[in-house]
């Protein structure tokens, strides 16, 4: 496995879902084997694997492997309790469900067939997931060169890189295209508290490929944007909803309200995947809450508070789509000219 | 000592200057007693004590214990060469060198007194830079109690609370006296990276105080604001120059941004002494860039990023006067509706 080239593979003999262990980056790069649904739901609940289409990819890869292992009857009815197990990881995710479901659906249709076959079917389902996502996350880079001019600093936040999908990335994958092509990006990364995605992984693959970055905290992005150092922002997003609200990790929204004040292109990353079709706003958006160890204990020699300090940990705030300047899909890039739920269907990304 | 009263005071039998180890908290509050020239030296350098009006206070203290002992003649040279050597430990502490100055301007003065009613006035002096800033502070929370209304929440960024000064605080003063009075406000931490104050001093200060506290990343802040649950934002300062440009902690910028954009009161808290009238504009202020270290490698177990990622680690940014809606001093409260600089002359604060 190459780390720029994506974090989830099928092994070899097919009976496990191989990822990097996110956790462990940048010091160290530990392959996992991930073959029962405890394996695979505690690698999406930790993080393990994550990046929306990262997940997706491990959710199929991970759902075939587990049909493999069935032994009760009805086969669908254990199926479908797996995938609902699976997808109660990490509920904010759309590439989750939408993963399961269409390793689900291959079932349901197929039920009738030989068992190898059907599960053959599975696998090139799962297959299907992972080739679309190298070709979306291409097709998005190339889109998101259309945005910047040589010589650019961008900002970034959290990771939307190769870990996150296959190849390139989301709202990274501008960085690596533009460095096959000879054109000179900078990126400032911010570290992205509390899970520290942006230190850890961002930086670790811009690094890898050669980009000129520079970490700084999440309070930093002010002041630079504040002495007209950044020209514009990339961030990618775990679901949008059909006016154009996206939800990313927490932060983002911060990142764009300031933007928005200094007169900074804001760029949203967008899969078509992620596009909620059951989000009419942002305010449909379940948010996730999560431990507050993650704030205090998480990382660290010791605590940095007291046992029982109360915290508030949200995983994703959603930024409203005013203060989105352009929302770049494989697709094509939305400029707020017409509404987002209009480009989607001129798109044929919605019917 | 009660932590809520400060961190510094005289020992009971005077000869020594008894201190919490601001680097030890929240885990361990540990007092140390100082009685030699390199122990109140290594106290101010390590950080032990920190917080400017604290730094005086210790300083204050700290000459009198020393004169105490000066067996060597002639006195003055001796106390002098004990106040240079104190004031070389953090040279930049205003703060430091005022408090050793009036010190030793006091023996000046009754260099021709018995030593021992000398001693008792350098005694009675250092109380009094204490007792002045009890005073200020309680004035400045007293002041900020117009502000706020039972029940309201506030956003609070760094640490401005009585481990910085003697008691009450500047930014956290309110909230220590509306609980005296039985008034209920309750309190987001910002934990204030890279040195995370908030976490570590701020959350530990409220919380010993029993006021309701709920500590957040710094990033956590705009989803907050966007759900409506702040009510106002309470920060400190470090430097402010004459036309209201508020230098604070590295990040207080970005909340009043965000204030801004939600229509949140953003209030800094500003003892008269903290006014720089060499400085215009915030422009004027000289940001301290500080080690990468800090970013990537201090309080956590292992780094979080290569050895050798580069950093931006500014210490402080400066708020433009536009995006604060008042100011609060010891001697009244600035809420934009003349100049700055016009205040400050009205309230005799400048000349």
């Amino acid at each position: 496995m190459s780390i720029n080239e994506g974090s989830v593979v099928l092994s070899k003999d097919k009976n496990c879902v191989e990822i990097i262990d996110q956790t462990l980056l940048p010091l160290e790069e530990r392959i996992i084997s991930l073959s029962t649904p405890e394996e695979i739901y505690d690698a999406i609940y930790y993080l393990k694997v994550r990046g929306a289409p990262a997940i997706g990819i491990c959710a199929g890869y991970g759902m075939y492997v587990l049909a493999k292992q069935i032994k009760k009857e009805p086969f669908l009815d254990e199926l479908l309790r797996l995938g609902d197990y699976l997808n109660s990881s990490r509920p904010t995710a759309v590439n989750l469900s939408f993963a399961v479901n269409r390793l689900c659906n291959v079932a349901k249709k197929n039920i009738l067939l030989p068992r190898e076959e059907l599960l053959e079917l599975m696998r090139l389902e799962a297959e299907k997931i992972h080739k679309e996502d190298i070709e979306m996350c291409r097709s998005i880079a190339t889109f998101g060169l259309e945005l910047v001019k040589a010589g650019d600093t961008i900002l970034t936040h959290c990771n939307a890189g190769p870990l996150a999908t296959s190849k390139y990335g989301t709202g990274l994958g501008t960085f690596f295209l533009a460095k096959e092509k000879g054109i000179e990006l900078k990126a400032y990364c911010d570290e992205t508290r509390p899970l520290l995605q942006g230190a850890r992984l961002t930086v670790y693959e811009l690094q890898n490929a050669g980009v000129d970055c520079t970490l700084i905290c999440d309070n930093m992005a002010a002041a630079l944007m504040k002495q007209g150092k950044i020209d514009a922002c990339f961030v990618g997003c775990d679901r949008v909803a059909l006016n154009g609200d996206a939800a990313n990790k927490i932060g983002t929204l911060g990142v764009a309200v300031l933007a928005k004040h200094y007169g900074v292109p804001f760029y949203v990353f967008c899969p078509s995947s992620t596009v909620d079709k059951n989000c009419k706003t942002g305010d449909d958006i379940v948010i996730e809450e999560r431990k507050s160890s993650e704030i205090f204990e998480m990382f660290y020699e010791k605590p940095v508070a007291r046992e029982g300090t109360k915290c508030y940990n949200p995983a994703f705030d959603v930024t409203d789509h005013e203060l989105i300047t352009a929302i770049v899909t494989e697709k094509g890039i939305w400029r707020g000219d017409e509404s987002f739920e209009t480009f989607l269907r001129r798109k044929n990304i919605i019917d």
